[in-house]
């Protein structure tokens, strides 16, 4: 065994009861590794659009506080009451944060197969990723491939294994094409580059004409702009080319979700040869995965009975498909994590830095474009 | 093969393409049964909500004006420019109406099982019921018990399958209770008596105080009132008692869905040990399989990510569990069918009758507690 720290320090996220949100940098014990698990030490971990809800627990970030030093720097922030009520079960418990990262392992346990990792750079996933030091059950983690560097396999799960997700979940429910809003996002630019790897139709919706040129530039077929005058009709026609009948929706609210099952029906009935007044009898599927847009759902119901919107998360379809193909998966990322399923970053900070007012205030408005990642080995 | 008569009246409905709808009585020639066909002399058929869409055609009916004669009604009403759009396959097109009925077999083709049911009170269903005579392939007729009258057996397969296919969907999705809405209809009494004798909790909502009443009566053991200041907690309690993740809505528009989602979620939460920032891992989920209210539908999605909602049809159903097991269904039916099964009517009218204003103004509605019965045989 090796070396390392005896603390390092973590991102921490505290909910008082009286509705206050302290985040704050806390300085952790390094514990031995167990028998089984290797010690990372982290040098890269992205702050994905789902590490926010853990991070900022409901708070109104626009009246955030900052105190502290630039060391230790401590940021407060107002909970609404309403919120508070959701945030109940969290109250009191000074929370880690981030869900994936990669780094060095630093010291192993005495079974061969953490062993076999001194000194590898590998991907982890599981939370507590904002810290410098992480101890992880060898077997969870994935070994990068020689000369990939720890920044460029900080994103090996978040977002591939999601892409992954919905192609293997439209496979499982029986669909062959998909729909993506917000798809000019880092996730969405991997869905397109996963799609034109494996041959599947991909209908874009994306909310400004520069994002158009974008998703095009990299080789998507149909992209649509819902801000153009004529989206409603550019999506049934890209809908009808493509045959697709399941969406993936990250924005949530308002009448997204309702406009994607409205202009598949439309499509599903220029392909009908006569009327039925229950609409046509294809299942059309909205699986709503984010909350970019905060406002309620919102729907006519004007497509038929043959419809379902509902949430959907990755953990759950990872069990569904098992250990194995599940491993499959990790390692098809890991093969590709250099094209595609590469990620851009727009800065890095250290996480004394991720916790200063110009930080919080670019990443906490999840824009499409802006994307950090956090680099805890770094001072 | 005994006689029939040679035409018999039938209730039609067209939409014309100046956007007027009009609803006649035809007399339509009755064609010789083929080998394996019999004549039904209808003799009573329900007006179902699901029988309306196609009767009114999205017209105007407040609007409606009444010609003809007593004998040879017409009702005519204007449609909305919008809703012509929705109604493009079936324009011109001078359609028969009304799912089912019950009458007696009065011819019959050469087969021995259409030989065997002449003379018999058969059930039957697949449009064209609102009609004084009917053929039908001699395999679909659902003969009822000795010493029930086609008024009895009426609605052997609207509602009687409709409470099943709840029951059986809940079973194959893995569900133990079930939420039904509008609850003190015809179709909700009959669920409340299916569920009690098949000891299936059942949490029956309504929507005002009498309907609790009329529902404990029958020995429903829970009954929330949404327009109770209290609903919110008597629902999530009722679910908590139950554990009902899965309802079904025959109201469609508005906010009742997300709420019966957001109570499911509160008491899985209630259930849970730990706190996550997901929600519940339970799955929940809401079946829309009728559209009561006709506002859009509009949800918070503040019922963690394990949920659904969707559109529901009976057909899909009967199809997905196959042939013997629909047929055990239908004969479970026809053995039940003067007490779990039993459906009551307001009023019996005849073909013309149910073409005046008088009555479209009642059966128009679709208010809990009032329903028709059209007796065709009768003058």
């Amino acid at each position: 065994m090796t070396s390392y720290p005896e603390t390092g320090l973590q991102i921490r996220s505290l909910i008082k009861p009286e509705g206050v949100l302290e985040i704050s940098l806390v300085a952790q014990p390094t514990s031995a590794p167990a028998a089984n698990e290797v010690i990372v030490r982290i040098e890269a971990s992205p702050i994905n659009p789902s590490d926010l809800g853990l991070l900022f627990g409901g708070a109104d970030m626009t009246a955030a506080t900052f105190s502290g030093t630039p060391d230790a720097p401590v940021v407060t922030a107002p909970i609404a009451p309403a919120v508070m009520k959701a945030m109940a079960g969290r109250v009191g418990q000074s929370l880690p944060v981030g869900n994936e990262g990669a780094g060095t392992v630093i010291a192993a346990g005495d079974t061969p197969a953490a062993q076999a990792l001194l000194g590898k750079i590998v991907a982890i996933t599981g939370g507590s990723m904002y810290a410098q030091y992480r101890a992880v059950a060898a077997a969870q983690c994935l070994v990068l491939p020689e000369g990939t560097t720890a920044a460029e396999g900080a994103s090996c799960f978040v977002n591939p294994l999601t892409a992954l997700g919905m192609v293997g979940t439209m496979k499982l429910e029986g669909h062959t094409a998909l729909v993506h809003t917000a798809a000019a996002s880092n996730l969405g630019q991997m869905l397109v580059r996963l799609c034109n790897r494996d041959g599947i139709p991909l209908v874009n919706i994306v909310r400004r004409p520069e994002q158009v040129e974008l998703l095009r530039s990299m080789g998507a077929e149909y992209v649509c702009d819902s801000s153009s005058p004529t989206f409603t009709d550019d999506l049934a026609d890209a809908l009808e080319a493509t045959g697709a009948t399941l969406a993936f929706d990250a924005t949530g609210g308002g009448r997204l979700a309702g406009q994607i099952l409205a202009a598949m029906e439309v499509a599903a009935v220029r392909r009908m040869a006569e009327y039925s007044r229950y609409g046509s009898t294809v299942h059309k599927q909205v699986y709503i995965y984010g909350g970019l847009d905060r406002r309620p759902t919102e729907f006519v119901r004007a497509f038929g009975m043959a419809w379902g919107i509902g949430g959907w998360l990755l953990t759950p379809f990872i069990q569904k498909i098992g250990a194995e193909a599940a491993q499959r998966l990790r390692e098809r990322v890991a093969a590709e994590i250099k094209t595609t399923f590469a990620s851009s970053y727009t800065r890095e900070v250290s996480l004394a830095e991720a916790l200063t007012a110009g930080a919080i205030e670019v990443y906490g408005k999840q824009a499409t474009g802006e994307k950090f990642l956090i680099t805890p080995a770094k001072k």
